[in-house]
């Protein structure tokens, strides 16, 4: 139980993790503080927070918890401007999707105080933005990864499993480069590769005829081309080695395909398709790996 | 109204044309044939087709419309094996996913006879396949794809339209090379994306932990992947010069992207993913073209 949570970015992440924390019982009062002050405001008129605060150091001032919900880009200079008030009492975590660049950014913010940052990386979303959406259950069923890094204060690091799984989340321990490096290959190439696509195909002068023939193989490919720009701008660069090197891998898979289809090697191809037909075919969403 | 279907393949997208055209009352008769004499029988026993025949040749003897619904691969041999019964009063049809091989195995096949074949594609199928499968609504609804040559007699053309209007599809007409660019864009490459995403997460030795940590964007990204190896080896033989001609628009708009990475240029990348965000948010399924 926590006497005070301090909630620095009041949208759909921060919201539905006070509102999650409130229903669960674990907080007995939300302080909190959006760049934009009608958000904060609007979050304190829906319930989700309890308390405005005119700054993120203020936020700060009192809790035993705090969540940083704000664009990873935004991480360093958050962590900087609440770092005096930072304790080894405090439990500090993040939500952002790459986890290496925001270990870097608080190794380089918080310095003596790093032991009580856990970041952490929780597996959802939704398409919309905004307190407005921010719901008690957007955590409930989801994974979240936390990457504790040798500095990480193990009572923190317990403190932050327990918090996540009282809200209904499975836990997950991994360094921040295998984070990075999973998050690359499955999340954050797929989008840019749906964004190549689109692309692809806008500049073709025939574009708009190819678009209305597509069909729901090329919906579902593509849905997740719709994403936020300034979002996906972020973990691009902030995942950027990791995702060309992912980029690699992906283009020697295409590579053995195509060298295939230009030999005409139909059992080659066939074979190819089968792998990744049946690998495909045998996933499970959030189903635990058997090793 | 016709008097007798032959149709030549009862598996899905047969059976189902068969069954469109008997509940829109358009056809006295259906005689069937598969390659596999199980799945005739099985064809009659479910009221798809009423007789049974022993050979393609006799499914089409006696038929004023023919509809081919066998692999792409197999439209040459099919139509080579019927010619002697084709007439100037039949109309033959396919209902292959790529159509510049389908004409050229026509020509090759029918040749006096070539007037009385409109190649077609109905965008339309099920994840699942067989006369089981069989529906008499799979096509209502759709749009199917006719892509006449100069040698179509305007007759069978104005027949073809008719009969699927009729079953409740969309048609419209284009060139087979149009056809065919289109679908490599829109259809054919995105499964061989998401063929080469599932292989290239395989060839990695930490690829089941990448796959345990997959949420909802990789879910419908790679959705496709898990298709029929047989059908989709045939289609990027069938279609390979202008799928891998879409392969390498698709490199070049990746390429933008990375280059911007690799640059640190977060506008650049921001540009590039609002351009592709938005194209993808305008886009609706079906929708028709404002030119």
């Amino acid at each position: 139980m926590f006497e005070q949570l301090g909630l620095i970015g009041c949208g759909l992440m921060g919201g539905s993790f006070a509102l999650a924390l409130k229903k669960a019982g674990l907080v007995k009062r939300v302080v909190g503080y959006s760049k934009s002050p009608s958000t904060t405001d609007r979050a304190r008129q829906l319930g989700v927070i309890d308390v405005e605060a005119p700054s993120a150091l203020l936020a700060v001032a009192g809790a035993d918890i705090v969540l940083l919900a704000v664009p990873v880009s935004a991480t360093e200079s958050t962590l900087k401007a609440i770092k005096h008030l930072v304790n080894p009492q405090m439990l500090i975590m993040d939500v952002g999707s790459t986890k290496a660049d925001v270990v870097h950014a608080a190794r380089g913010a918080l310095r003596d105080q790093l032991g009580s940052f856990v970041p952490a990386h929780p597996i959802t979303g939704r398409e919309v933005a905004g307190v407005e959406y921010a719901e008690a259950d957007l955590y409930a069923g989801r994974q979240v990864i936390l990457t504790p890094i040798e500095r990480t204060l193990t009572g923190q690091l317990r403190k932050a499993e327990a918090v996540w799984s009282a809200i209904g989340c499975r836990v997950q321990s991994m360094s921040p480069e295998s984070h990075d490096a999973a998050f690359a290959a499955v999340s954050h190439l797929p989008h840019l590769l749906a964004f190549a696509m689109m692309n692809s195909i806008n500049a073709q002068p025939e574009g708009d005829v190819f678009l209305s023939l597509a069909g729901p193989g090329f919906r579902d490919f593509t849905r997740i081309a719709a994403s936020d720009p300034k979002v996906w701008r972020d973990i691009l660069l902030a995942n950027r080695d990791e995702l060309l090197a992912q980029s690699r891998h992906f283009g020697q898979a295409l590579q053995q395909l195509e060298q295939a289809m230009q030999k005409g090697d139909g059992q080659g191809i066939e074979d190819l398709i089968t792998l990744a037909s049946e690998t495909r075919a045998h996933w499970r969403m959030g189903a635990q790996r058997s090793s």
